[in-house]
């Protein structure tokens, strides 16, 4: 026991900005791409800018039902005096026309279809009455180019659609698909090893003894993984608290993954044996031990060999708090796309929150409405509870310089 | 062109709200389960509540590393006047503690582990000093219970975990797995079947002729009802303008999937088309034709054999802003979960919108930052436009009883 402490004295606590500062200038943006089909690319990023192929539209389109014209010849039209054209045909939806507009003609032409040459202007149905089979009164004037939207008005050939490191959202892979392209390159989904360590912890399908628990971290944290945009990589099952079983392991997943995170038990001795072994994991090692934060303080972050590496505490609430805050961002670098932006919802403290200056504090809260008003409800208790997260819709921060909030504050809750 | 206007003159406008309270008393929450792996169940909605099968933690459990003592012995104990306790053992992690307390003993205990029988408290490491290597002084005294968790103090056995209908997030599945519970009923994704229409419209492999264009809105679509947490169906292809061809479809779409979508052209007589397709799809068939928004107010909203159908307005704006409004909660209600909860982001407006009142407004806007302020840029311009959504983060929405917003209003922006 007498050993216990040693390695938590030398501890070199940061504020999350802090270490991510240190951690960040040691990342890049992951190089490799993999083709996928567009309509299934759905919250990739995207590896490359792609220049249009061509314009879009890529013919003049009607924007409503009416009549194709040359706007000069309904100048000065009015309910009171229409301007009278002849009606020399239709275009079918999806054709070409087969008629080119002259002074006084028109043409139906519906909402979609495209613009006859000649004609550089469309009346509204509602503005104009047929009389007879061919011939048309318009009752008010159009200018050129009203209702009609111009070749290249939507985007133009050789114009740059979306950025480099874009996520894609649904409308993006309509826009993909309108100029046909059907297939993207993508950036590779960041690989994240994930160590789960503890004589104690046995696989979730089997039977406790006593003194035993099951392994919940590795599936909490592929979840937390495969959310953030990563793969998660669980080959090496549950780890024994033996340095030489951690290190051979850890070993294997840094030539495996762009990404460790070892999971282990909360007990000092298990944490110093954590951050023993990341320390010979590569040069420069280890850049963090220790987050001002509560829970998720005694956290180690890494690089080795040019790759992220964590040791996250074992208890639930604080592996998840330290993903959120430094491993999820570290993935949507790998991704170079940005971090997923925080959308708190604003919510009045239920409860006096108490917290120490110069460290953050992360306190999970349940929403409940009361009579309009939202209310923040803090969940106190142990962090190593397992059921506080799922009790809980999300959690408020305390800021370094607080000494804790107050019953009826307005905070903001980062659901989670 | 005479006929064009007959069925938009018997649209039945209604307000999103209005068209929602006549279209959800006829839903009803999804009856069909099924079983998949706890690990794998991320985002899917739970179909039924499960009890716990035991209590959580099966044993007390220290939550620091220290001593295992009986409180009592420690009582009064302080750094001047401290307690003597007798090691008579180390309680080794995952293991069944192999000693009992007695009057004035104490084990080593490290965090996570099980609490032997005869203490009922954990002096913490820091508090003690350990004389010799069976003697321990403890100068702090701890109350019965202080830094053990109880058995079952996490989770009762038989205590309801999570709700019906609670959608599965990171920490619910480690709270399942913690109780053995690796297999999980989930609610089987509604399946919404997308009808594309159009003679114009290509598939987005086909290079079109002039008058055609790429169908985009069934991949739009689809990569909409995946995040709505639905299945997207879309075996028809793109059907032509023809009343048999399109109800053959829709009858084969009614009876294969839970929800029928069908996106067609813009013009007054395909919109028509559609209106007639769906009215003759079964009772009680129209619910509302014409939502008061801009843009989609060519909406058709209906209810054929118990099934939800929606007519969306071809251009892809209004397709997406009527998903957002009307199917996505729809797909919500059968999966038996709340809605997506709106998590808006404030900004200020950067140029007036212009609106009516009895009409709610949805328009595109890019987020900008300027001088540590977020800025909401309105993209005005066609709705026909593929690329007002791509360049677009989010929308504002103007109430209907609002003529229009002005240039530095607050406001909140919805991102999509």
């Amino acid at each position: 026991m007498s050993k216990m402490p040693a390695m938590s004295e030398l501890f070199k606590v940061l504020t999350p900005s802090a270490a991510w500062a240190k951690l960040q200038p040691h990342l890049s943006v992951q190089r490799d791409r993999e083709p996928l089909p567009t309509a299934e690319a759905l919250d990739r990023v995207i590896a490359a800018p792609y220049p249009a192929p061509h314009d879009l539209p890529q013919f003049p389109r009607s924007t409503v039902d009416g009549f194709a014209v040359r706007a000069v010849d309904t100048h000065g039209a009015s309910a009171a005096i229409p301007a009278y054209l002849t009606v020399v045909g239709a275009v079918a939806m999806g054709q070409e026309p087969t008629v080119e507009i002259a002074v006084g003609e028109t043409t139906v032409v519906h909402t979609g279809g495209m613009v006859p040459a000649g004609a550089d202007a469309v009346v509204m149905v509602e503005h104009s009455q047929s009389v007879e089979e061919k011939n048309l009164e318009v009752y008010r004037a159009v200018a050129a180019g009203e209702n009609v939207i111009q070749i290249g008005e939507d985007v133009r050939r050789g114009e740059k659609l979306l950025s480099e490191g874009h996520l894609l959202r649904p409308q993006d892979l309509g826009g993909l698909l309108a100029l046909g392209i059907t297939e993207v390159q993508v950036v590779r989904r960041p690989c994240v090893a994930v160590l789960s360590q503890g004589d104690e912890v046995v696989p979730p399908d089997r039977s406790p003894d006593l003194g035993q628990v099951r392994d919940i971290n590795s599936y909490t944290l592929s979840a937390l993984i495969r959310q953030s945009g990563g793969e998660a990589l669980l080959r090496w099952g549950v780890l024994p608290d033996r340095l030489e079983a951690l290190q051979k392991a850890a070993r294997q997943a840094l030539d495996a993954a762009d990404v460790v995170v070892i999971t282990a038990g909360s007990s000092v001795s298990v944490q110093d044996m954590t951050a023993e072994v990341i320390d010979c994991m590569g040069k420069p090692g280890i850049l963090a031990h220790g987050l001002a934060i509560k829970p998720g303080k005694p956290t180690v972050i890494a690089v080795c060999e040019g790759k992220p590496v964590f040791g996250l505490p074992g208890n639930p609430v604080s592996a998840m708090v330290v993903f959120r805050l430094m491993v999820a961002p570290a993935i949507a670098y790998l991704l170079g796309t940005a971090p997923p932006a925080p959308t708190p919802v604003s919510a009045r403290l239920a409860r006096n929150i108490a917290s120490q200056t110069g460290r953050e504090d992360f306190v999970p809260v349940r929403l409940k409405q009361n009579e309009g008003t939202v209310w923040a409800e803090p969940i106190f208790g142990k962090s190593n509870l397992i059921y506080t997260l799922v009790r809980a819709d999300g959690w408020v921060r305390v800021s370094l310089d607080s000494n804790g909030l107050s019953e009826g504050d307005d905070v903001e809750v980062q659901l989670f």
